[in-house]
């Protein structure tokens, strides 16, 4: 399998890329990565990583979406950029993905005008798998942080989207669905939620009613829904807390450090190494665009080399199963109960948060 | 000082509030505890609870308001419930402050109904002290899920409370105020952020503009506004992490269990006493109620008699700094630039969630 790698997007651009695709060439020869940017960069990134393996390649664009664009019409105007030139190959069918640690917001733009959306869905979502403790030990929350003034359609419609990748990714059967929000009972929660969970009741999907935020890492759901706003500030909180306990375990052994705390954090190594894999969600395996017609990844910005090389996993696991055509699959049976305001591209995108 | 403590409300009551009480009177018998509630069961649950120190009464009511019951109404109707007759005690002047681990919309309606909103304020809000890494260590989110729709200037109210809360309580003169967004570019946010941050930047706060959901934890700010709604899933999924990461060590050293692990627990277990009380904040402690007339603690539904001592304790801090005092004053300071759409108490309370 062929795959975009924008190497031109993140804060360690374009070295990270370059080292990210080189690391993922080497553990897997039989497939491809496409780095898009400037060559006389790439080239200059590519030497002074030793050998090139014959599975990487260059793909010129003289363009950069920097974060201050707005994402919009930065893939409007920037039309050599290195995001627009890596989807325009996912369109052409000359690559199965495209990953990119750039302006978020750029890559729904980018998504949305040059591959455009799956029949059925009016706004696409960005789906984060999280770790979870028991259970299915995963669970997907969507939307991450794309679409920041939702209605309940979308919600829907992601719980669709979500429940489907969850059975394909996991091989989950029949995953459990629910809505964010600030209670368990049904009277809880907002004009959104209440309207989004009745839509949910009606379907034929596996509900199990409101989530409340602990739930995203108890194991009893897998696939949680709701707006951008919410699920960014929910993600970005829980990664503060991990960053803030792993902090409070490394400066008690490092500062305050006594032989005795040393020789226990050597002990507990493996321990900490589970603790460590918790926090570093976000930072690892990219999170997919669901609701696009091809399989778009967005990577962190503060991506590392290897987080690129385990989004380009991710990219490629996506691809390989089944990519979007189950997803189409599964939002047309979905007619049937899914109410579906789907407009233009243009009127969809401009209510995105940019 | 006098406090009252609804002994009926919570999860593990009248059990819990008793024994709760006893631990907080015996470690400060220069102040008072009143128990509300069904005088034979905390006659009861007293006797078995050794002796009764001498600071420690009881006040009797027949009714109880149950988890179940709609908020309002119930403080409306029950009219010998535990928490209205205790909130009767602080309106009359018989006690300082109150602590309830019952429903919590019924607090917040106890508060409303019988003590009512400080001049300038139009929604009350939960505050929750969170812990902090670095600068002053805490940093205050309010609304934790009092009020589930808002307008901007509610958050711009709460802004005004929490400074004057932070100020006083931690002794920090100017303390960083920010709204919770899901990022920190002006463009970010929702018409509810952005409009809040538009007020708060007209204002004489210490308004530093969008603070994301890893902020809450970073130090870099000290009061962080956002709707209750929001606030209460943030709250929930950051003890849902910290609780999953304390799950991970225990359940590695206790079961995977090798004899490494378990000395290298035992060398790290006040590393690990550190993690504890990071995750046990919102168990810990109490939440004030801001905007009321007087004081009124939310303690979380499982608290265990320990937690409720913590409630007390918050309880006569708050009372000691100056309780609504200090806040009424920076209300009224802050008519200057804050709009203010006061209305009855009723239409207010209809619009809480219940």
């Amino acid at each position: 399998m062929r795959l975009v790698l924008d190497a031109m997007g993140g804060d360690h651009a374009p070295e990270a890329p370059v080292r990210g695709a080189v690391l993922f060439a080497r553990e897997r020869p039989e497939h491809e990565v496409v780095l898009v940017g400037d060559p006389a960069r790439l080239r200059d990134s590519l030497s002074r990583g030793g050998g090139v393996p014959g599975n990487v390649h260059l793909h010129p664009a003289s363009q950069v979406v920097d974060m201050g664009d707005q994402a919009f019409s930065a893939i409007r105007r920037k039309r050599d950029s290195s995001l627009r030139v890596g989807f325009e190959l996912v369109r052409r069918g000359e690559a199965a993905a495209l990953v990119s640690a750039g302006h978020s917001g750029a890559v729904m733009a980018g998504a949305l005008l040059v591959l455009g959306r799956l029949p059925g869905v009016d706004r696409p979502a960005i789906a984060t798998l999280l770790p979870a403790l028991k259970g299915s030990g995963r669970c997907l929350l969507l939307d991450s942080g794309a679409n920041v003034e939702c209605r309940p359609e979308h919600l829907a419609q992601w719980a669709v989207l979500g429940s489907a990748y969850v059975r394909a990714r996991l091989g989950l059967p029949r995953p459990r669905v629910a809505v964010l929000s600030n209670g368990e009972e049904p009277s809880k929660g907002t004009v959104l939620t209440r309207k989004a969970a009745e839509l949910l009741r009606a379907s034929d999907l596996n509900f199990v009613g409101y989530a409340e935020g602990r739930d995203l890492f108890s194991g009893d759901v897998e696939v949680v829904v709701t707006d951008g706003f919410t699920g960014n500030v929910v993600l970005k909180a829980s990664e503060g807390v991990a960053a803030g306990m792993t902090g409070i375990l490394r400066s008690a052994i490092e500062r305050r450090g006594g032989l005795s705390e040393k020789l226990g954090a050597l002990l507990l190594r493996p321990t900490f190494a589970g603790l460590k894999k918790m926090v570093d969600y976000a930072e690892h395996g990219g999170a997919p665009l669901l609701g696009i017609q091809g399989v778009g990844i967005v990577a962190h910005g503060r991506s590392s080399p290897r987080a690129l090389q385990q989004a380009l996993e991710a990219a490629l696991q996506t691809a390989q199963v089944g990519g979007h055509a189950e997803l189409t699959r599964c939002i047309a049976q979905a007619a049937a109960w899914l109410p579906v305001r789907q407009r233009g591209k243009r009127a969809t995108g401009e209510t995105l948060s940019d």
